[in-house]
């Protein structure tokens, strides 16, 4: 089985993007209130949305499953306040549920919090639990700077975090860290600030000890770990500088990295230079880049060939593809068993 | 000759920092007026923080000549105010000046701006022109975000930049463009926001059209491009879906990359990627990573030996080593000339 650990639901319904539009524009009126609208999406409407965008890759490109959360950019934490966010992941965490009880042999659901820049991460704990202990979810897109490219949030090491991490725990759910919309004009968000939010969590996780209190919290960096892997002897030397241990015992028993690199070498250095069984597959479609490749012929985003063509054994292959997904996941096994 | 294109003053005398520490005091006393005070520096104290330290790993590493700049992250260009930052960088370029006067043969000047947050950059050119036409110096290293990690500062392609730029182009001087510390708790500076300044910056540079208006303006984004070669598909990607020529034909006859990433599979990739005309060899010494790499028995900044491994032509390496550096800083040859 091929799972692909990174897919977000950017194909949407139109009557979704009206529904948030109405949220932000009631924002400027000051007598408006966020209300939990109905919000009319049937079946149908979610099944075509599905089937020929991210169904015919999975098809195209051989895949069988992804692990499948609400579009990233989309979050937008900094929109709003604490109940608008509320609301909104709500309702987008419901459309993903909706998504995987229409196809269960195709995806599984990861959910987005309720964020809000300054807002206890507590608050988000109840539609966590909604989540995973109601409707089967096995993880959480957790977004380091909910203030949007302006890093206003405590690094994720501090204890500001920390009863969000107990809740993880307790669940068993590992959290994708994902930064969303960029409202920041000089940070661009799938260009910059989605890799330098994976840059700056890692960075964050090496110089704090986050792990020690919470030996079994699994996290995953998407978008093949930022500039990790790339600059990864600047990695391993810094935190020898700092009398940190080596970093696959400070951090590579709880931390991951997912395969979205968008061209051969990319992922030819990710899979040297990271453990394979650090790697989790990903494509990260429907996503970020949608063009074809001039230079093979391929869609950018369609990394099962680079994974393919990578000098890996076939146990380590299958460890990418497959074994790991289970690992991180620990829901994943009997979420499949219950379709 | 093995030119050697970002190394900093990070061994500079204890006055420097007691005159720093003292400018930083004065902030918190409101009737505090800052003052360009004398600082006592002998030659002899320059030359013993450069003999030992720099020059010694010129030596033992056979690089030939370093361009050469005041620290990086001691630029902080968000303490204080334009005038704290016009006289701090004066006092910083003057030593830089002074280093390489006392070994002409090892160190040709870089220097740093008089930025501060929010400030027209109109700002500094009085100080980039004093040091480019009175001392000699070839470059300049560019602060992208002054705010230090917190990105409040238009993108470089906002015409805010252009009068800056149209100084570069007049006296013919490439840019670094070099993060500084980070004053942002979130975002690490040598290991975070440096790389993340990278990043960001190529992506602004994708989105915008700054070299057509400026077609003979030169970027260098050091630290190996940040994320941006081991993304390189995901950016040529992106270019594309934003219609843009290829990044071949829309950037890289301005911008460069240094090569300070530190392990050979970095480099590699590096040296794979990007073109060796677009490729300069730096090692950023003495800099972020100091320690010895237990993986190979050298420092991990010891950048030659991984470009020296990589396999390149011996013209490319004759490129990365020696000649790019006369294309990117026009000034170079007649700096060496004048020795």
């Amino acid at each position: 089985m091929i799972i692909d650990c990174h897919g977000h639901y950017t194909t949407e319904p139109k009557a979704l993007h009206a529904y948030r539009q109405a949220q932000i524009a009631g924002l400027k009126d000051p007598s408006w209130r966020p209300t939990k609208a109905a919000l009319a999406i049937s079946d149908d409407e979610i099944r075509a949305s599905i089937d020929g965008a991210q169904r015919k890759l999975q098809r195209e490109r051989g895949t069988d499953l992804t692990i499948f959360s609400p579009r990233a950019s989309g979050m937008s934490h900094h929109i709003g306040d604490a109940t608008v966010s509320q609301y909104w992941s709500e309702i987008c965490n419901d459309l993903i549920y909706r998504v995987c009880q229409l196809f269960p042999k195709n995806f599984v659901p990861v959910c987005q919090l309720p964020q809000s820049p300054g807002v206890d991460p507590r608050n988000c704990i109840p539609e966590l639990e909604r989540c995973v202990t109601q409707m089967g979810f096995i993880g959480l897109n957790l977004n380091p700077d909910p203030s949007g490219g302006y890093w206003k949030e405590p690094p994720l090491t501090d204890r500001w975090w920390y009863p969000l991490y107990e809740k993880m725990v307790e669940l068993e759910v590992p959290a994708m860290i994902h930064t969303s919309a960029s409202c920041n004009p000089a940070v661009h968000h799938t260009g910059a600030h989605y890799i330098n939010g994976d840059t700056t969590a890692f960075m964050q996780l090496i110089v704090g000890d986050l792990f020690k209190d919470f030996p079994t919290l699994k996290f995953i960096i998407p978008h093949g770990g930022g500039a990790v892997p790339y600059h990864w002897g600047r990695y391993r030397g810094l935190a020898q500088d700092m009398k940190k241990p080596l970093l696959r015992d400070h951090l590579l028993k709880n931390v991951y990295f997912d395969t979205c690199v968008y061209h051969q070498p990319g992922i030819d250095l990710l899979t040297k230079v990271i453990p394979a069984d650090n790697i989790l597959f990903a494509s990260e479609i429907v996503g970020a880049v949608r063009g074809i490749d001039p230079e093979t012929g391929f869609n950018y985003d369609d990394t099962k060939r680079y994974v393919e063509a990578a000098t890996l054994s076939a146990a380590d292959r299958t460890k990418i593809f497959e074994t790991n997904a289970f690992k991180v996941f620990p829901r994943l096994k009997a979420a499949l068993e219950r379709r």
